[in-house]
């Protein structure tokens, strides 16, 4: 079941050895669900459970950390040997006496691991407090230091083989956003909107099918459209109502997020006004981009494309996209604004979508793209505009 | 957009309450998303950034502490007062210098809070490590408390409007596992079968629209049955497959899970034997529930029931269930099985699904569940039942 070469997770995993060796971690301790992916190929939805990835610099392996019953999904999704496939009992599970990382800190002492310097993801969901008070107290000799990005790092740039999922990905989300606009109509109820949604989501192409959304479809309605979160209620959509559809095409956790607006009737004078200034704004940004330019270049383009137009836009336009699990399919490490002055290379893929949630208006239209040679490009074609029902 | 009465709030507040007091809690930081939309209504997919409710003795409402753009959000779904809608502004997200735990320790000083007693979920996901870090740092003078399932013990005990939620989600549950069972055929792509399972969860009854559940459809076939977390991929069903099916219907965040195994073919005679033990064990398992009897003493029955037949069963065989955002639909409370003494009560809900997952062998079936005055009461009625076809 590995979706990638042996070689390409000798390489992530060597990638990944060289940041831990330059930021002076022997063994690094990965629990983000799309990391634990990245290195191993471990894919299940167990991680509503501790688990994890131990990568040490002396062991070429790095070794699955988790529930017993999940065992044997590790066996079948990675290319681990068994010896490094280690489960734990199951009550180890939410209970008030064990942790599971009593079990991973066991594991660290078994390797004499437990005098080194030990990196942990700080900041990223599914690492706890509490992970790290249990990892403090049963390894008093270690030393902790925060490798919160460190795998996700690695993932900026892809592979070759990365972007055939992803465009695969961007595939799907043509007919994801397609059959969005085809069902939306006054009179539907929205959960229905969204079942044909995900529908489309899961089924993908006939040749590649689709999985699920690190975030499900975001589709506001009405005044839902001044902020950019909400899903659906069963409510039926109303004559003269927008609504923002943000969804993604996904395969094998590789997304290519896509949004457009939508206006049941005739769009009013600052709907047609901010779309227009959006959408061209969005056609000026995507001109500077190419490797070279930083973050915060691509950002400062959009800003002068808007300037002088009624359009406010405080948050970030963009940010860094390609595998993930639920909650976030954003990789949390580059954003495009101001302050980021990560540099452009070529295969790093981004979504910029420059939303605007105001009370009076909602829009939204992006890019999914991949940072070519010279350029850029999009991982899907859809036509940039208020469409209009 | 408010799904319960004001009054219905503002009891499980006064509970949430009450717990605090009795803890030595003064402030109360809750960041798991079903324990906000408890308390709040708040309701979006935006706990992929850090946000929070701060629940304090001497304030009659909570607080809520997000991001910028999703403070109309907050306004649209809870019924806070606007004072009480708290939003920071965009560059707190994924930043490198700043934290939105700044964000939420500068409304406790701002409050005069910071020398009081806080709690914190220190074991929920999307309480990071570094959540503690950072509101530690900014708040030296206040003293830190573990109030890890202070909201989720509140919500063990439904009221009779949850209750009614919870039916409407099994009502839901029952079309959405007919669907799997008749979708899925030999030559059928799992990623096919998935689609049809998720657009039955979102698109609920004809009366009361679904939702997205907090686990996606997990869907074990062939070898895979040999592990309960797996998803699905394109391959198609092949003849003599056990496939295994654990699936829910959703309610505005209500769970009923359903689980069930289907065989393309004739099942082999371990199949067979397996799936009458568990059934029948399921069933006497069921006999003993009722008030009064502790969590413990459910599991102790369903191993009295099983003994001396060759099923083992090593981890828990049931959990509460209820209203849940992803990662995980159940509640982490109460689990059934030695050394869970707290005693069932009226309108506790429950999941028990004692699943098997070897080599040779694989099989889920379930029954989720309410505490009755006498006895229970099932939330769905399915066949209990290897499926074959």
């Amino acid at each position: 079941m590995l979706y990638f070469t042996l070689e390409e997770y000798r390489e992530r995993i060597g990638k990944t050895k060289k940041i831990m060796e330059a930021a002076g971690i022997d063994v690094l301790f990965v629990s983000q669900p799309a990391n634990m992916y990245y290195l191993t190929g471990y894919d299940g939805w167990s991680f509503y459970v501790h688990q994890g990835i131990i990568v040490s610099l002396d062991q070429e392996e790095p070794i699955w950390a988790g529930r017993g019953m999940d065992g044997n999904g590790a066996k079948l999704t990675t290319f681990l040997k068994e010896e490094n496939i280690r489960a734990y009992a199951d009550d180890y599970v939410q209970s008030k006496t064990k942790h599971p990382m009593m079990f991973v800190a066991d594991i660290i002492k078994e390797k004499r691991w437990d005098k080194k310097t030990i990196g942990v993801e700080m900041d990223q969901f599914y690492f706890t407090h509490r992970n790290y008070v249990e990892l403090e107290k049963a390894l008093p000799k270690a030393t902790f230091k925060d490798a919160n990005l460190l795998v996700n790092m690695v993932r900026q740039i892809k592979s070759d083989h990365e972007i055939r999922f992803m465009k695969i990905a961007g595939q799907i989300a043509i007919k994801v956003m397609q059959t969005g606009l085809d069902t939306i109509a006054v009179g539907v109820r929205e959960c229905d909107a969204a079942a044909a949604i995900a529908r489309a989501q899961y089924q993908g192409t006939s040749e590649n099918g689709g999985d699920y959304p690190a975030i499900v479809p975001l589709m506001m309605a009405g005044e839902g459209t001044s902020t950019p979160h909400l899903t659906w209620t069963d409510k039926k959509y109303q004559q003269d109502e927008p609504i923002i559809l943000e969804l993604t095409g996904v395969y094998k956790h590789y997304h290519a997020p896509i949004a457009r607006t939508l206006f049941l009737g005739t769009p009013p004078p600052l709907m047609n006004e901010v779309s227009e200034v959006v959408i061209d704004g969005l056609a000026k940004t995507l001109q500077i981009v190419k490797p070279g330019v930083t973050c915060e270049e691509v950002e400062a383009g959009w800003r002068r494309a808007i300037s002088g137009t009624r359009v406010v836009k405080e948050s970030r336009i963009g940010y860094s996209i390609g595998l993930n699990y639920p909650p976030d399919w954003g990789e949390q490490t580059m954003s495009l604004r101001p302050g980021d002055k990560t540099v452009l290379q070529p295969n790093m893929t981004f979504h910029i979508i420059p939303g605007i949630w105001e009370e009076k208006v909602g829009f939204e239209v992006d890019a999914t793209i991949r940072i070519t040679k010279n350029g850029y490009e999009s991982l899907y074609e859809f036509p940039n505009k208020l469409f209009v029902k």
